[in-house]
């Protein structure tokens, strides 16, 4: 049975509330911030961009592995990153907090101390948000923002555009192994892939100058894994896609704990890096120099009934879902 | 540890949230809704409000007492009712599930179906959520709507106001009492006061109307409990209040079941009543032929100093704060 409506809301988690909100940044675009029934925000003059996301103790966190500063920070940053991944400016956010027996009021100040400092970093408001009590920890966030240039979607991409991706995948999957005590690592390599799981960037500003090249590519984070979330624009495309295996960026510290394997990089996800398809009348070089990171060109869209298949090294093509195992990606 | 990253999202739940979102409404003021990244929605040209709430499966309610239709129409209408405390006008909202095991796609889709036309009927675009997987069932909804003439906040009730309350207020907290065994009841008075539990109404047309009055009269919608709620106004508006006992409606369902016990109707929540101050030149009559629905007169604003006092039917003044029992309520 329930417990008692008024035990949900206890006067001290109210008091919570108003003393964590107190400290949250807000500009002028808030007219009213926390402490009302709703938060007042200023009209927006563009489109706007609204996206929730959970972070649900047990299933994508676990206290060991992140600090309540990083917690707080990260499920941020993956609300931002649904932003980035529509070329977008993030404005305004509500945080909803799933309470458990066991955590401090001190847990939750430095929790909002981690989340407000992600939020002044990208000039977004936290205007409020609600407290309920919970079996796990939770933390979940609505986002606001708005279209900078124009909105970049998954459902553009057109046959003979090329594929590309930002930055290294499959090291977040890696790092989060490594915590969990499946896969082994060390030293520099160890910090690396693990820093890239507890505090990842959400890619803000290579999404907004992305959005700026015409036609507008398709693009989306990698929060599933690179397959997953290739798989998302091909569907929502209508198309199919050849991806090279040995053009797939993998960062040094990945290369050194998970050698050849390349399933933490096709499908470990988290990377929150972006993947996008555009017309092919770009250089690797460009890019690179205009996004100010490293990209690389990763494969090609084709027709859809063609589906999604691996060139590997040898040059056969194998398809991603008839995949029995990753031994077949190695070559004869 | 958690669980694998992948299983927090396995296709089938992807395939579920596809299923889910082909069917739910939206309009116009819609660019992109559910599959991709964000939704896209139009800009706004009048002032913006913002709100999440949830409702965790036992902290909230129960798998007995609601059917997954009530359960995803409730949800929303608890959002809806912090709208209309603004007096504002619901727009587009954003669904987060958390889904725990030994839940059918069958009843998640009866759950969609109840917020759907919930959403329907107040013109409510529902353009996207998440889905993860949780030990409790929770929903989580983030609002946005807009300021229609004015927006209605807590902290302008102003010495002299009136204070008022829409409708009767106690009969949720005992009907999810009755539903708990901790209270018994029969026939329609017990129907009634479950269905005011199980379907609440949120107040947008009273609270619309009421915007239009000025100055501004000070609102909140009843969730807390009245003497909860009144305390955030006069918090907010640093003033004290007078509320007469005899003069707090309830229902005659309540009085059957409840007699004389004040203190479901000063302290039980959830009634989505509006609770209003204003300046006191208005007549019962008047408002309540204005809101088309029954208004009560319940006291007035104070100096803050004075704090918050129920006056007796004796015509003695106690102290909400330093009440010891509700006995102290019945008078000499």
């Amino acid at each position: 049975l329930p417990d008692h409506r008024k035990s949900s809301k206890q006067p001290g988690e109210f008091e919570l509330i108003a003393r964590l909100c107190a400290d949250l940044p807000y500009g002028s675009r808030t007219v009213l911030g926390p402490g009302d029934d709703c938060a007042i925000i200023a009209p927006s003059r563009r489109l706007q961009l609204f996206t929730i996301d959970s972070m649900v103790e047990g299933v994508h966190f676990n206290l060991d592995w992140l600090s309540p500063q990083a917690l707080g920070a990260r499920a941020l940053t993956v609300n931002l990153s649904d932003i980035a991944a529509m070329g977008g400016v993030p404005r305004t956010c509500l945080v909803n907090l799933g309470i458990r027996q066991g955590l401090s009021s001190a847990f939750f100040l430095r929790l909002y101390r981690g989340l407000a400092s992600a939020a002044r970093a990208v000039n977004v408001d936290v205007v409020g948000g609600n407290i309920t009590r919970s079996a796990q920890l939770t933390v979940t966030i609505a986002l606001l923002g708005e279209v900078a240039h124009q909105a970049l979607r998954r459902d553009t991409a057109r046959v003979g555009d090329d594929i590309w991706v930002t930055g290294t995948v499959g090291d977040s999957a890696l790092g989060w192994r490594i915590m969990a005590g499946e896969v082994k690592a060390e030293g520099s390599a160890r910090r690396y892939l693990i820093g890239r799981f507890v505090a990842p960037t959400a890619r803000l500003a290579e999404g907004q100058k992305l959005s700026r090249i015409r036609p507008a590519p398709a693009l989306i984070d990698i929060s599933d894994g690179l397959l997953a979330d290739l798989g998302h624009i091909l569907e929502r495309s209508r198309v199919g896609a050849e991806l090279d295996l040995g053009a797939i960026p993998r960062s040094r510290p990945y290369l050194a704990v998970a050698g050849e394997r390349m399933d933490f990089a096709l499908s470990g996800g988290e990377d929150y890096e972006l993947l996008f398809c555009m017309r092919p009348n770009h250089s690797v070089q460009s890019i690179s120099r205009y996004l100010g990171i490293a990209v690389h060109r990763i494969g090609r869209i084709v027709e859809r009934q063609r589906g999604l298949k691996l060139r590997r090294s040898d040059g056969r093509l194998i398809s991603a879902s008839g995949m029995r195992g990753w031994d077949q990606l190695k070559g004869a």
